[in-house]
């Protein structure tokens, strides 16, 4: 079963596997988590929201530019040319949800992209609203669904 | 209270606050995160790790490469010298627990870069697992303590 | 004359010159730049800041983040800590100007750092309204005042 | 018409556009921009050009590195292979000129490498002869030319 | 003969050459270099090793990141999507040689992504044991192999 | 002897030591590197050298740049304000001797920063000359001399 590792070679050292000979389809993700906080919490961004926006806006800004980061911050990710992010951010009374979704057509797919999105728009959040309170948890980050590539389609049950 | 969200001005835009003023103290912050994922795949990463390490290894490796990125991903976080940063990662049979402790002295606290350390640690093991199974979740990513600066240590419940 | 190109030495080659020796200070530069374009473009820019303020937040964010980068767009110029970044964007009828004031205490000053936060954050509004006019034009950056370090203190006329 | 800021989705908020399902084919953008300054500054720099060429010739290093960072700086551009870039710069007795072009075989449009390679090549400049003279001003960057893509050729006039 | 350095144009500036219109064909590219050590430094890797190798599993890490920074580090290179790296280091009782294989479908080839790889996991090894002992020289990096590309295969003798 | 390998605690864990509680001092380091080649291709460098000095010219830069993302390339090593950068490349028939110094007044010393600078400034003149010459070898890269700090002044024999 280790050899299902597939970033691992046969003597256990890492390696970035080779992709360039699989086909070029199109490829997304989609992947979510939220951030839960008090109500006192969600309700300063609510107000902030309400004027300016500067808390999901820059959360939003932060996730998408991660999306681009993530083969800098992966080791053994490929680097690739995106073809798209969106990523939205839904405030409720005890958090924000956050979904984003990354579309390409390339050799492999952007499952890490989409993750990565939504870890980086999480902490921009805690980041943001810290001072208000540190008991702010980050969880639920979990891939929702994918489509394209040799292994098919897949969906979170 | 929209006052205390403390990257946002008088107008609700967003800017990075000056600590230019603050005073150089030693700071610390310790945070933790988890990734639950199936037995098997939890085993896979051991015997891997028995032969050679790797995925831990890789993914320790990327979590502290990251804290050094983290004003780089976070919009309005201060980029700072480092001064350590120690990442364990603890795997059990129903996943891995990741901890970062982050140590400098400078005018500002590290609590970003130690959340964001356990983040791309976890996000490095959903990788180089995902192959074995996507239904892994990374969560429960949250400060476990901080000391130094102005507002004093503080410490989770 | 050309003794005073203070990255080039006695040789005419690119340095990055030694200022471990300064003293420490508190550093202030701030920088001014314009976008001019119709005011048609001007308008739908407003009308999407009513609703969301997306176009200029977007931009305030990626100037500061800019301004984070520019030791490594910029050849010769030092990494440093920053204490803090601050970015007004204000909208007329024909265009934005973007004026960014930049704060730290160490050996050398933040100009650059200011004069790119401006610069890109007006890159940022020509991208996202490039689909409505391509005729807009950046310009008039410069640097209005600096304060701190031994050359003292200097304001534009 | 706030439908054509192409970067905003219907409900506002930021999205980086997906074009992975658009035609590759061979784009082309110029852009133009221009840093003037004291005629004792220019000569500065010329005298030190026939020497070594280093101010100029670290701004065209500096200008065609920033044009592949494109992405990273523009929160909603589209992360690409770049083909290849020149950087001409024109030095006469009041300032340097800056003319990038920029090709590639993609889903999407250059001109925003154009534009960032142009204004990082002139804040070198600025940065390289402020020790000299702080009053210079960068301006008139601007998209000359771009070729390729549905929305077809532009000439500006 | 100085036409032939191709980066420099006619008139001796800087470009990065324009590959858009080449094939897309699969490119390979192999080289290798070594750091040698005292005896003591090579047996304290390797005890290490056995344990759990994080020495050369950093080292390798470091590497292959390193080449998806190649196009960030070297001026004119261009950045491109790539298929897969291998890192092979071997300890001996006299150092570490490391060996690179990197592989993609592009307009051009992966050469200084190979040497790149090379470089950095060998600098990463001279850091993590530059405390035991400063003389080790890093040295003998070359390319031992490209194949693909319209200048054809080619082999080191 | 294990223990020596700084950057390894007692689990054999990779750590970025903590630094923080050092003194702050002043900081040298100085390292060389060189690139061999057949004397056709020092040549042509040399004649686009007496031109326009493009080859060498652009290495420095590389160099100097890279030394600024030292900490980003080798995974344990600290990220630092540098106070300095000088990098001299000797061109003669047989290849180019590269010697960089490094200075800053930090908690750790710069040794990596000048190993990091020759390396990328050798492996720029590598690129720029490889459509020449593909035999060229780059190696001899080591530490000549560093000095501050606890460990005290060391110079190679």
């Amino acid at each position: 079963m280790a050899d299902d590792l597939s970033h691992i070679d046969a003597t256990g050292a890492a390696r970035m596997v080779d992709v360039s000979g699989k086909d070029m389809t199109v490829r997304e993700a989609k992947a979510r988590g939220r951030i839960a906080m008090p109500a006192e919490a969600a309700r300063a961004i609510s107000i902030g929201n309400v004027k300016k926006g500067d808390v999901l806006g820059a959360a939003r800004i932060a996730g998408i530019m991660a999306a681009k980061k993530t083969s800098e911050l992966i080791p053994l990710c490929h680097p690739l040319p995106l073809g798209g992010v969106t990523l939205d951010l839904d405030l409720d009374e005890a958090g924000v949800t956050a979904t984003a979704t990354v579309r390409t057509t390339h050799w492999t797919g952007v499952e890490m992209e989409a993750m990565t999105a939504v870890s980086v728009a999480l902490l921009t959040i805690y980041d943001m609203a810290k001072a208000l309170d540190r008991t702010m948890v980050i969880g639920e980050i979990r891939l929702l669904a994918k489509s394209g590539g040799r292994s098919g389609d897949w969906t979170a049950e």
